[in-house]
């Protein structure tokens, strides 16, 4: 078994809209899911304020810690909209229009429609590199490892895709998930077993309510598929001997 | 108008099931609504993985910062709950069987069913204040600010109500939201007017798509109706007087 370094990352929902409890975030999982396939592990997400000294300070103290951050939100047309001018100092990067951002977007809109508001949105670090959007034009950036996503999630999921040649990650994290006819505590010592003596997998336990009956996913997480395999018929064992239904293995 | 004392909350979301994407953070929401409702506002969020030391290092950075610090998930019986005892050892208190809990459980379980694992639920700082369970039995918990809540989001729902009249919270935080047949970037300008005279209240703009047609809703936060009134009437005055349509004032 190669030993590959954990690649990680960090994300920065930026939104009192989220904060607020008026919008769900949902990028978070989005961007979790496709991370992990290119074998990049999210290790932390913060919900922060659209507020620029908070900006500055979370994305200067996070972007230590991880080799990629993605933030998203807030980098729109309006005054909430603060995200790029806060990158811009978080970097010391000069604030301004993106010759390629304008351009794309002074295309974008019809003649007469690429008003102050639009030219706006290709307001950024200059030097930055651009995201590019299929959806609605306005293209993301990134500096360095910070990449700036907008925040509404069908043009986000749009986007993503654009970056699975920018980032470079390590081996896919797989998962499997095995959903017992259980509750949590009639399992729990097995369970803490099988991670007691698989300790380089990550075996997690999920009560859920599905149908008016309760039930507990197992959900086992590696690179290494092998491992993986391991676990999961350890996992079947014990539940064959102690008689538990199987509702799902996925 | 009264000048009271922003009341501030932060949230930490606990769970590698979280930042590893297969489930959607609600509870932020939920809380966020609710605190809303006491006068208290959510300042931040963190989601964060079942790690000990990272547990103890947010949970004790973030109550100096916020006058409430409210954590969901990590309270059940399996080996990957680790919030009672790591929040014991953030405040250098003796983890073990909480007498009241204990006893709690050992109630709500029928004879011979309270095992070790539901015993578990039972173990945490043992001089904890409660905060009782109406749903599924094992309690929440506090200690000083940090109020330590379930993953599971009906359970925590269940559960919130109860912490009411323990919470001492400010002025209801009000917020009206006014949809518009628009796109930001022709509202940018008149928005930013309204945001910049009216300082002392929050202005957000946020784009929406809804049965394939494009909106912006217009949210304005304040704890005090007058301001909030105020502003209703400047955004319904600008938007008169662009003719923009109006979906929806809520």
């Amino acid at each position: 078994m190669k030993n590959k370094k954990v690649i990680t990352a960090g994300i920065i929902i930026i939104g009192n809209e989220v904060l607020s409890g008026r919008t769900k975030d949902i990028n978070t999982s989005t961007l979790a899911k496709w991370l992990n396939l290119l074998g990049i592990e999210v290790k932390e997400a913060r919900i922060i304020s659209d507020d620029e000294s908070i900006i500055i300070k979370t994305v200067n103290n996070l972007r230590k810690n991880f080799n990629y951050i993605f933030t998203t939100g807030g980098i729109g047309p309006t005054h909430d909209d603060i995200t790029a001018e806060s990158i811009s100092k978080a970097f010391n990067l000069e604030y301004g229009f993106h010759k390629e951002a304008y351009s794309i977007l002074e295309k974008y809109y019809k003649p007469g429609e690429f008003n102050e508001g639009r030219q706006k949105m290709s307001k950024m670090p200059t030097k930055a590199k651009l995201i590019l959007n299929p959806t609605s034009g306005a293209p993301g950036f990134y500096v360095e490892n910070v990449f700036c996503l907008p925040g509404v999630p069908s043009i986000l999921q749009s986007m993503i895709g654009g970056l699975n040649n920018v980032l470079i990650g390590g081996d896919p994290i797989l998962n499997l998930t095995i959903s017992l006819r259980t509750v949590e505590s009639e399992i729990a010592k097995s369970i803490t077993k099988i991670q007691n003596k698989n300790k380089d997998v990550e075996v997690g336990s999920y009560p859920f309510f599905k149908a008016g009956k309760l039930g507990v996913s197992i959900v086992v997480r590696s690179s290494n598929k092998n491992r993986l395999d391991q676990c999961k018929s350890e996992i079947l064992e014990f539940t064959n001997s102690k008689n538990i239904e199987i509702l799902e293995e996925v």
